[in-house]
């Protein structure tokens, strides 16, 4: 496994991959990774001949009273990580290697990045395009693999990479969950055991109220209220939102109908949670999106 | 010539010219193509083996009062210069094509877009730096050529595939003058006979201030007073700016030594000229880059 901090040494490993008639995989992450991420480089690993990893704490991303200085991180178990799951190139540079002075260009995607966490954080999803489009270009013609987690920043991304021809497939996957439903998230190291033990709060709202549509609730407030109380119920959080919205657009949901979004974003003891479920309903019919679960065994399982 | 007016077409055909070994240089353009576009295709002929020109006239760059409705076109005339030129490809997009929906990605460079021309065409360069990302994107890695007559947008655009780490090298090329001096410009076809006649007092301006400096003037007030006065001193024009600059930052010059950009932007009969010159000052040595001159004969000489 190639382990690169320098821009042109990635450039140049991608551009050989290339050359070599492989197809490169970019699965863009800020380290500390777990088994969501995991599962983003076995995808990439499925579909392409060279796959990178890159570990970059965007400081961009973080808003000026965010956790930028305490964001976790664990380089050398990420690189045992990706060794383990034969990533051919970890991409790991400093901030002066990304911004070797401030950096004057912006990415900016209007709209879709004006309400849901873009709310509570407005210059998050700035910083994110911003970077994802510097290493888009670093990285050349590829695929780049997202979470579905974070549902809004693949929306944003897919919408960049529509709107500027950038040479990249943009590939969703699946939200991988604990045991007891806790989507899987580098902050989740943040709860104490008692936060930790409630913080599946959210994923059972988001269960009850698929519950609530499969049984044959078809007005979108009812939908969102469900979620409301459920994590009102549990004193520890603090509701941001929970928001029934069109999965592709984001536009608040007019009815419960077609491909939507429920998307729940909450603070616990000082962290900021979020988790949502992919729906589609068509009529009497209802698929509902909950990813993976990974059950006792440790190999995940359909939630 | 290669012809193409699809996205999918251009990138195919940078890749395989890519594919063959070859270089790729593009000349982005609105068209309306004259001896200035003609001296930046000589260059990526003369530094490439595949030269793009694309044939774009970009709304997004347009404010609301301006010239986008009246902007001449003239593809037919613009594909002979072309092809006499040797151009292996012409990319002449549809707005339809560029943008199929409004875009809502927009790419910003901060600092040197606020003042000089983008005090007065305040969303302009967002329009120059998003198209300009959009076609490096479609194009691939390339060198890209661009006239200094647009001193500020070659400022952004070399600024943009900095920070944004594009597969791509700018490259400046001098300024070409008409026989009198006018700098080229589609939008000298806007001019009057009487307009036109009076349009070389910019370029006299300019010559005027490189000489008093090189008689010794180090004041950048003295400078930029006699080009305003040159100007002032043709009752057709109505001064926008003239300004002292360093050439890199765009920085105001506190003092006339190293790298600095004299610029001036003026209106006659509805139409905006703008022009400048590049010095370097290193004591009393003083070169100054006035650009081309066509002479009687059609033939480049230095100005």
């Amino acid at each position: 496994m190639l382990h690169v901090d320098r821009i042109a040494d990635l450039r140049a490993a991608c551009e050989r991959a290339r050359a070599a008639g492989q197809r490169v995989g970019v699965v863009p992450t800020m380290g500390y990774l777990h088994d969501g991420h995991r599962s983003l480089i076995r995808a990439a690993r499925g579909d392409t001949g060279f796959v990178v990893v890159t570990i970059f704490v965007n400081p961009l991303q973080f808003g000026a009273n965010e956790d930028l200085d305490r964001y976790p991180r664990d380089l050398e178990g990420d690189l045992a990580l990706c060794s383990a799951e034969g990533v051919d190139c970890v991409f790991a540079p400093s901030v002066a290697e990304m911004y070797p002075r401030p950096p004057a260009t912006t990415v900016h995607v209007a709209g879709l990045t004006s309400d849901l966490c873009g709310a509570a954080r407005p210059t998050h999803f700035d910083g994110v395009t911003t970077v994802v489009t510097k290493l888009f270009a670093i990285a050349g013609p590829c695929a780049a693999y997202f979470g579905r987690k974070d549902a809004q920043q693949l929306a944003v991304v897919t919408r960049l990479v529509d709107d500027l021809d950038l040479p990249v497939e943009i590939i969703g996957c699946p939200i991988v969950r604990e045991g007891d439903g806790l989507a899987m998230s580098s902050r989740n190291a943040y709860l104490s055991p008692a936060d930790r033990a409630a913080a599946p709060t959210l994923y059972r709202g988001l269960v009850r109220a698929v519950e609530l549509i499969q049984a044959g609730e078809r007005d979108p407030d009812q939908v969102t209220v469900s979620v409301r109380d459920a994590v009102a119920a549990e004193p520890r959080f603090t509701l941001e939102y929970a928001e029934l919205r069109d999965a592709h657009d984001l536009a608040p949901a007019a009815a419960l109908d077609g491909s939507l979004l429920l998307a729940v974003a909450a603070h616990i003891g000082g962290t900021r949670l979020i988790d949502n479920v992919h729906l589609r309903v068509d009529g009497d019919d209802v698929v509902a999106d909950l990813g993976v679960r990974r059950d006792v065994k440790g190999a995940p399982a359909p939630a």
